[in-house]
């Protein structure tokens, strides 16, 4: 089957319209057709070549919905013609301890799905039957991309922090992430703080379900919330003073990113021990915790907030992105 | 009551018989007549005033076992000639979130024994009702008193961080605090690494509880053992190479600190991303634990191993521990 995609040629390269031949389905393989499929800051990442390990010619996108068009002859619980949702992953080896046990996103030889192989800015996407999740009947198909790899990303940490309806939470960076990580929690039951630089996006940030808006590089408001928050989920990638927000959690509360921030984040023994708070991160999410968060989007009428451009305007979208005008994701229309 | 205690007059100061008057007991205070009292680290930078919150006539000591000699109007479940524990903590508001909630010990009000106030290194002590535990029938009273300290410090992580008896485990740092770490950790079930930098007492180890003895100060050896530990806990206060034992820890994995390392920790975000690590701490624990901690002491036979001095020895004891030849854990019989 021959696929037309968008690729980028070599590193930091426009994309370009590519052509490539699919070859045979294997037995637990599916073809997505895809319908839409979200921008992520990780797309523009690996078309720069920023973490090493991108293949030129580079098909990104990974956060794609669609429709299956053919499933190998092993597949389970998908037959042609549902809709389906894929990632950042499009397959896991299903047999390491990490898969027997639920969480296949930690799978030391999951396959990225625009590492070596290429992605959703195609018609056509493949992958392993067991990471293309059927979409719930009612979920609106334009808006839910970008669920699949920002959405689960700070969907996972609310679940694995232990998160509970009548904490007090706080987001850090609002921006393709961190407003879906406000919405999960305002939908948790939580009084949700949102720390900011730009006091400009208040209003939009109380809408979206911040209860408070702080300024995180304001240490008065910050000595202000001192010891209230149960958990700080981080979105962003840059160096914080840590601790200072370590000094806003409760006692047992937890600091949990899911940006990759570069320097080694500074963090004070006491500052941990005396209130018994601790600092995490994750990636992504399991298979099963993924069904479960589109049940959850589709009785909370939870959706990224989006940007639609057609798919070959692709390299207007990424523009936009790059210049920090998204508000908040971008969606491409195949 | 006048009270025969040893007291240091000043920061640095060696200890000296000193008596004070202890007035009248409070409605809801016991008076312990001291029988055994750990020597523990703290006791020490106390005494040098390390923290710079030590006041002085400075009486220290803080694990204490002995009987209870008076007891307050009001005081529940203890009566005079109950064999009891203190540990550091002799009191705490008991009506905050924290202590209504069963976590006593992270009281913002929480009442240090040796900190404004006189400790063990005495005939007789006092605290709050609620800080003087019921020793268990058939608990070895002249080994018993580390456990309110050192003890309830590394088992409360145990507990804490969820650790399972199918867990991989390890220690770093065998010392007073760690040695007990061991000893409870094989008790629970668990496979027990110990990482430490001197190698001669890898037979005194496996001994105590562990399965391996790893060189902390090797990579090859911390490299042998990649992705294998669901838990670390560190008793040491000095930097190490935190990404490097990071890296020894299984997806999901847990490094926790109860040293109160003095630079800041610093952690690579992305090493916990990946596999949703985390880095936690924690100080002592609380009364239920506490309780809970010795019934399990009593059933597995577990103590610390102490060397035993006389009180009035107090000085010379001081001296062993601060050069290093405490194997493992001092206690001072009164």
């Amino acid at each position: 089957m021959k696929i037309k995609a968008y690729a980028a040629k070599e590193a930091k390269g426009k994309l370009e319209k590519f052509e490539y031949e699919l070859g045979k389905i294997g037995n637990e393989q599916v073809d997505i057709k895809v319908h839409y499929c979200g921008l992520c800051h990780s797309d523009i990442s690996m078309i720069n070549n920023d973490w090493g390990m991108s293949q030129y010619p580079l098909v990104p996108g990974h956060e794609i919905v669609g429709e299956v068009l053919n499933v190998g002859s092993e597949v389970k619980g998908i037959k042609k013609g549902d809709k389906v949702g894929m990632g950042w992953y499009s397959a896991s080896c299903m047999h390491c301890n990490q898969c027997m046990d639920g969480k296949q996103h930690l799978c030391g030889d999951a396959e990225g799905t625009i590492i070596g192989r290429h992605g959703g800015f195609a018609d056509v996407v493949r992958g392993h039957w067991s990471w293309a999740t059927l979409l719930p009947d009612g979920i609106d198909m334009a808006k839910a991309g970008p669920l699949f790899c920002g959405g689960i990303t700070v969907f996972n940490p609310i679940v694995l922090s232990g998160v509970k309806p009548t904490d007090k939470v706080g987001v850090i960076g609002i921006g393709g992430l961190g407003h879906m990580a406000l919405k999960f929690l305002k939908a948790w039951g939580c009084e949700v703080t949102a720390f900011t630089s730009n006091k400009d996006k208040s209003e939009a940030l109380k809408k979206m379900g911040a209860h408070h808006v702080v300024d995180s590089t304001n240490s008065d408001e910050l000595k202000d919330i001192e010891g209230t928050l149960d958990f700080i989920m981080n979105t962003t990638n840059v160096k914080l003073d840590w601790d200072a927000f370590l000094t806003t959690l409760a006692p047992q509360g937890k600091l949990h990113t899911v940006g990759a921030v570069l320097e080694p984040m500074e963090i004070p023994a006491f500052s941990m021990i005396s209130g018994e708070k601790s600092v995490g991160g994750s990636p992504l999410g399991s298979i099963a915790l993924t069904r479960k968060m589109l049940e959850f989007c589709v009785r909370h009428d939870i959706y990224p907030t989006v940007e639609e451009f057609k798919m070959e305007d692709v390299n207007e979208a990424i523009h936009h992105l790059e210049e920090g005008k998204a508000r908040f994701r971008v969606v491409l229309k195949a």
